[in-house]
């Protein structure tokens, strides 16, 4: 069963009281969100973001090495000038290895994939490491406040980290 | 002027009141989402996701092959079996080539990138490609359905591209 149809129909109700047209392209509070895929993680809730206001981009882990050609994109095209990541607890990179995962692939579809899934051991660590590699990227602005953050799928609540 | 005292404190607005604690992992309609990190397209608000419905991966111009490492996690690991691919109107990814990003790199941080960055010229065709692109990936589980819209930020509608 697909869920299309039901976010068809969730899309009609969205669009019926939608007043957002006139919004441009920048975002208007020059901000990037780089923050884990994972479904209990609603960036623009837990933040207060409105539409318009902030580039989100979101992969498994919230990793900053899957981010760096939208973050350039965002900082050269855009004018974003802050970046702000998120991981959070209980995340599905604690739980595997780039082993694990590979063999998984091979027995499951028959595929040897030559990639790195960019699983993590340790959350905190893995919040700084991101940022650090936000600070430090040679494609990446100098100089922009780049914050880091655990957040918490049990209570709902972000904790500064880096 | 940094935004994160600013989050900070909607977060704890957000925390207030959190009551989804109790969410596991797997997302609970088994669909992982591709869409661009526009600040204008929020996935959940136009699709009606709740916290811990859907994966939602999202990077500029919400390209499936800047997402296949989430891709393959989600459905490895985290047991989704769709995918919907949501690119925009207005989108920036129509605004540039490589050759000009690579460019505005060397004059504005003297550095030459060895980077794909992914734009296209034909929104409709860069979400068949992007449909395509997942639903033939070797490393994706195959008969997984993938549907493709465009998101038109001026009135919040979605249309069903492939």
């Amino acid at each position: 069963m697909s869920e299309v149809d039901a976010f068809v129909k969730a899309n009609e109700r969205y669009a019926s009281s939608f007043k957002k047209g006139h919004l441009t392209m920048p975002p208007a509070r020059r901000v990037a969100v780089v923050a884990c895929m994972d479904a209990r993680l609603d960036p623009a809730r837990i933040l207060g973001l409105e539409e318009g206001d902030a580039h989100v981009i979101r992969n498994a882990g919230g990793r900053a090495a899957d981010a760096l050609r939208s973050l350039v994109i965002s900082q050269q095209l855009l004018g974003t000038r802050e970046v702000v990541v998120i991981h959070h607890t209980d995340c599905g990179m604690l739980t595997f290895t780039n082993d694990h995962l590979k063999q998984k692939l091979r027995d499951g579809l028959g595929v040897e994939a030559d990639l790195d899934f960019l699983p993590f051991s340790d959350l905190d660590q893995s919040v700084r490491d991101d940022v650090e590699a936000i600070r430090e990227s040679r494609l990446l602005v100098g100089g922009v406040p780049v914050t880091g953050f655990v957040y918490d799928v049990r209570t709902g609540r972000l904790r500064k980290t880096a």
